[in-house]
């Protein structure tokens, strides 16, 4: 038997195995795992890690951001600049505003996103206007389409809904086995904090970091993992910063809730004293969440170490510091006026392989977990994404555990005039990438034309065992004989 | 030398001590301890027990609810019903409505109260409109006049502050070293709830206690609580009902917040089955929180025997079983158009008494820690009230401890047509009560008269040891330089 | 290609992965995944599911008791049951007595095992007897011989180690990379009671769990993991039945501790009352720590649903109920003179699946983690055992899934004279079972002959990310110069 | 009416009251508290702080070591001693050592304490051979002549009990209505690292510090816990270090466990650095556990201050810094032969009260609580010493809170050649100590008598509110019909 393509003499490597074996691709999918195997084209991946492809889970592109002004990056840029990190697909956010429809939100980044994208890619909605139409027909609607996942915001003037609007959208995502996204911080907080500075006179960028506490974070994700585990609903809670929020989380995980997190390069390896740096510089770092301090980064780390979080994601929100972007409102702008956001779709694995894997502070097969994996499954893209099974996409990228790079903005290959972590020495590069058997990544070079990625119609997210429950305050034996879930439970 | 009035023979408790003494009081003060005083009158207090005072620190006298209803109890009936429940003090609302200025408010409860009251009294101000004249002005005027505690809620439509607000207040009341008290409830969550149970047609009394979910309290708690530590402000929850709520407010204690807490009767002695009764029955039993089950009932029994609760107050808020209270929407009336809210002013101490003291749950010297000596500490009235101290104010309550009473409606000498304690058979009840030596309660009878009770001007908290310290994010040391407290901390 | 076995048509399932795929095996170990491959043999597996073999991590086979009988079965018997119950390997108990010295113990264990049993196997070392030869020199001769993992007894006055003697078995281990266990009761407690048990003239049967109380357990692991903390050892709680303990050892992963545990199906099927029924019917349910009540048991399953388990094993400890065994003081022997143990080696499986899987308490992912992956990993097997990965060892079970089968005496095929799940109907049951590529188990019959398994030189434990770390406590930097650990560590 | 004794125009505090009186005192005793009483004799205390006179609670008084050394002080300079401190009384050890009787034990220090001490006195007995006769016999004799506070050590080779002796004490003190005391550090942990230090060549008295490492109190601290919470038996947690330690209690007490704590001045204001002072200095700061670091002293300033721990006391363990005491092995004598304590009778209230009250840490009334009032109900001396209340002993410290002074040897009239806390300048001072009535301290002299001072035979402990409970564990309706504190519970 002759395959399309053999992968040849790697170690292959799953989120739970690792192993040497040829792998043999036919049709864009993986045929066969095994030895000696011959295919029309070859590639030697002796000395080299076989992964299952990246899966940058979090991600704006070709968005407008919630202080208005568009992402750097769109579907070509952005996906480009995946790929050269290692992806092999993508989840980007579809962003509703508030007088937009769902359908009409889905059919514009279609629209985006059609033609352009060299890697595959799939949508998490944002709502941010709960209409009753959008809630009864637009969401049922969009999760026949294929996005599976909702994300929320608790803050942005823009965007927030309120307690009753999130417990409401939690209800009838459940109900469909959606999955619901959420930005947990404080809005009042952080706008009475904003406030206040602003009243001082404090306005530089490291103003920034103290108007969003880890206060403001904890309590929202509090709040948040109530309403959750009130309504058994599954939930997401994406770029955790603090000790305080990830305690929070891992308790209510080890009490049995459906509760997951994602954590993101920026609060590992950088820290509020980035804000700080002279002049405007310090705008660069401002992302909300802000990065914390070292001691927080190393309680991060720990929680990423022992599970806590299923996923590392970039939450690449391209703003170039010029007057595109970051400086729209001219070189002295007042923090609250500056997009937030930061890129890092290009370099968020081999930060995590480098100072992760290499570390020993997590081992191979949780690098395949957190980068790919987890992803794959929470998001519905499972079987087909995020392992290297018979059967399952080609998604596959070969990377070099000894090589040594130095972070530079030029290989980034997206649209941005800056990357946080120019000049970090990192060890451990993706070589190649392919998607569905395509080399897309080949020799540093892309090879690939943009158009080739196709859309993801994801499935239910597959959320591991937890079979649902009727949580105790809505179980009808208790509730006096109210069956408050059971329209949709 | 000879006093007014001893009290001869009695065992006198304090919240640290328990011995043996006649009281000698002189000018409405108690002038002296010792053995064999004499006085001018005298009481035989033997075999008796002689303690402060109750200070009833909870409770909606000639208030409009939030419903817009006026309590059944105005000054003169509350101050007698507390009084016969073994108090000689008590701090009702001043309710601030929307549009109403609270020098306006505070004006309107002195009228109110002049000439009513057969006991001291003071006000907790509640704020439900927060403007900045309010807070600039109002709110110093109001401590300035002896208002040294404000009180928020978190929920009810037509008193609820968001949380930008409650960081304003929390911020401004810590500059005054004012006292904030909060009724914690999540406001979205109830609101879901109710609608959720309304459109299923569950609208009887017994489908309250299911719209307010334990969860309500404990994430409104949380967030209260985090608030008040950000701010480094003291926080006062009052009526907590939930195992939760009181082991969130009892890990930050322990990690040194300044959160104080408040639990009350219908939290240990009644549960949401006594809402389940008969026809409108349940609406007797109908609060905010609600009662919640017997195990939860255990728990917060433990909190008050470790400490967790500094006050047990009545929350007393009469709303009769007619159509001037519970009933004013009729005999079928949706339960959330039902006034809030049962009474307790005369049988709180006796139930603490007989179910606590006598159980041996609590010792006799945190029966008066509870009932008087902490609610005169920290709202702001000692050393005058709350211990049996030389120059104290002669407010004493004699106890027999033996007697033995079953609760009768007869008995509450209030304003109301219904007990929820009806019936139960209680051992140990106040016989005699003073208030600034004048006898108010003797034998079984009121013996005072409207009018005799004093405004008490409360001066600023006192909260014990805790020295108020720069939180941790608000520390210019850390905060980039900014002095986010330096203006009123 | 040909292979010499082909399992065609199943669904694999590994730790992370589900997929269709034919295993093409050759010489015992899996040479290819893929479709349609071709074999000199074939399975046809349609419909059934393909899982890495079962792997038993804890039971006694031809082992003195630590009251010193023998156990029933031996490596022919227990290989035998164990591959009824879908496993493919097993690692017993080495039992080290006082005097003898480890070399001779692992010597006298392979004389038993030699020849005998019909699927491959291991020890781990029971240590009591821990003189400095052993310690400097048997110890890491055993390591060499592949035997990687030493367990020690807190309590039972034969095998019992002192808190100095564990810490230097840590240290040690700790040094050459080996994984202690241990069985965590405190001796004292179990003691007490039980002399005021037998005092009081409590001997029955039932008193066993009575004298054996959850805060002996709780308070053993917590010390167990404290020294495994101090010393940063790796450390396998063994047969956790309480959650008090889960929670501990919980919480101390969650800070980062190298600590795992394991949970038996007697903490999921089996109560306290089992050990009350009828006359000594009880004895058959004594083991220990005991079986607790259901309240425990619905813990357990959480947290086994959490991970905090990272193995599930049967414990089986087969004493007959004759004079063999339970019996052995005659039939009224008090209960502190009774071999402790049950047997379970062929149900622990079907237990797991039946009640685990089908009821979506658990994946079938965490079902391959717990029942094979996971001890492949932590005692030094994989990736020979544990997967289904090319390379890997063909040691496979094939389960049907809908099958329902009633639990009875007669199949399971072990020594015993009673199974403690008699009766239970489960669904989910192997049908073949493969063992580096040779039939062991088919049709419900055993076709292999004992003394075809072979031992397994197992190598270090693979504990996942965690590297090694200088505690804090023995950090040089801290410790005033005193490199604790530097010479071992 | 007259009286012995006025103290005019003071600042009265009690655990509960701050107030201005005057104090009548007559036969010894508190007659009256009043204003412009008359006196024989009068005390002017306007500007003063009026306290009940300390109760030192855990000093080592004519005691023999662990290692078998005589502590320097006998009970006329350790009462003196006390006494310059602000102590009116005081309770050293009786200590049994093996082969010893309780009576006999008692005898030995009332012929010690007879005709010696200015103070009066108790004694706690130190068990250390808990044989049959003395559980069954002699601790009940012991009880009935007022020793009602029974010590037990986990560590110390000569002391130790082991964990079924343990459970045993506490047993029987529980029937008695005894409280144990307990030294709680993990005596094998010890004796590991102590071995490894000693090894290692690491024998300065720094390494006393590491070989007492924090985890080996938190141990035997939780396992204390679990023992006394498992029995239901009241327990003192002496001489706590560690934040670890003090998280344990804190959680067991809001559970409800009836388990006390104290603390001692090394661990506030030592540190282990001071035991890294040149040459044999640090030997002064050696006890056992040891001073840890500047973060753990302000954790447990926090649990003093919210309320962990009960008691404040010296651990006043006088071995002079010759070859009588620390330096009786030589002046390179290793750690581990260097007898264990410090001084600190005269110096620990003014440290509490400066670094305590002074700097709003605690306020005036847990002053007094941990000074006095806790440690008169916790050991049984209520209500005749530990407030100021009519009939109380006239055992008053008068204060001076401006006083300033620097600490100096010559000051705290003990046999020791060092304090550990010279140079320290305080505010707050004892100016005058009152012993039942009669001056003991007056303008910095001492004004007593040796041998005035009087045993207190000691009643039940008052361990305020807890009624005793069958704990869940030993309860018969669980137990299988045991009913197994039924013989003394």
């Amino acid at each position: 038997m002759s395959f399309d393509l053999v992968i040849r003499g790697g170690t292959v490597a799953t989120a739970a195995d690792r192993f040497s074996a040829d792998i043999g691709i036919t049709g864009g999918r993986i045929a066969a795992l095994g030895h000696d195997l011959a295919g029309a084209d070859e590639i030697d991946a002796t000395g080299k890690l076989v992964l299952p492809g990246g899966i940058e889970a979090h991600c704006h592109i070709a968005q407008e951001s919630a202080s208005g002004g568009m992402t750097a990056d769109d579907y070509r840029t952005g996906s480009i600049s995946a790929a050269f990190g290692g992806n092999a697909s993508f989840v980007p956010f579809a962003a509703q505003h508030r007088g937009m429809g769902v359908t009409e939100t889905l059919d514009l980044y279609d629209s985006r996103a059609q033609g352009a994208s060299v890697i595959d890619y799939g949508y998490h909605l944002i709502i941010a206007d709960a209409t009753d139409a959008v809630l009864r027909e637009e969401l049922p609607a969009a999760f026949a389409r294929g996005v599976t996942s909702f994300k929320v915001f608790m803050t942005y003037d823009r965007m927030k809904i309120d307690d009753r609007q999130f417990l409401e959208i939690l209800s009838v995502a459940r109900a469909h086995g959606a999955l619901t996204m959420v930005h947990a911080e404080n809005s009042g907080l952080i706008g009475w904090m904003t406030d206040r500075l602003m009243a001082g006179g404090h306005s530089a960028p490291r103003y920034h970091a103290i108007s969003h506490p880890a206060a403001a974070e904890a309590e929202a994700i509090h709040r948040a993992v109530t309403f959750a585990r009130f309504l058994d609903a599954p939930l997401m809670i994406v770029h955790v910063s603090t000790p305080e929020g990830a305690d929070i989380i891992a308790r209510a995980r080890l009490e049995g809730a459906r509760v997951f997190a994602e954590t993101c390069p920026q609060y590992l390896f950088l820290t509020r004293d980035d804000l700080d740096r002279p002049g405007m510089e310090g705008a660069k770092f401002m992302c909300s969440p802000p990065p914390r301090d070292a001691e927080s980064a190393a309680h991060i780390w720990r929680h990423l170490a022992v599970g806590t979080f299923s996923l590392f994601s970039s939450d690449h929100a391209p703003y170039r510091f010029d007057t595109s972007g970051k400086l729209a409102g001219g070189p002295e702008a007042p923090f609250n006026t500056i997009a937030n956001g930061m890129p890092g779709l290009a370099v968020r694995l081999p930060l995590l392989f480098s100072e992760g894997v290499r570390t020993g502070r997590i081992s191979l097969e949780q690098f395949v977990a957190l980068s790919s994996a987890n992803a794959a499954r929470i998001y519905g893209m499972a079987p087909a994404k995020g392992s290297i099974t018979v059967g399952a996409d080609a998604d596959i990228a070969i990377w070099d555990p000894q090589e040594t790079r130095t972070v530079r903005l030029e290989d980034q290959h997206d649209a941005m005039d800056y990357t946080p972590y120019e000049g970090m020495e990192l060890t451990g590069w993706p070589v190649t990438v392919l998607s569905r058997g395509d080399r897309v990544i080949d020799g540093g070079r892309l090879v690939a034309e943009p158009g080739r990625g196709r859309y993801i119609a994801r499935a239910r997210p597959d959320l591991g065992a937890a079979a649902p429950r009727p949580p105790a305050e809505l179980d009808p034996a208790r509730a006096f004989g109210a069956d408050l879930l059971g329209r949709d439970g």
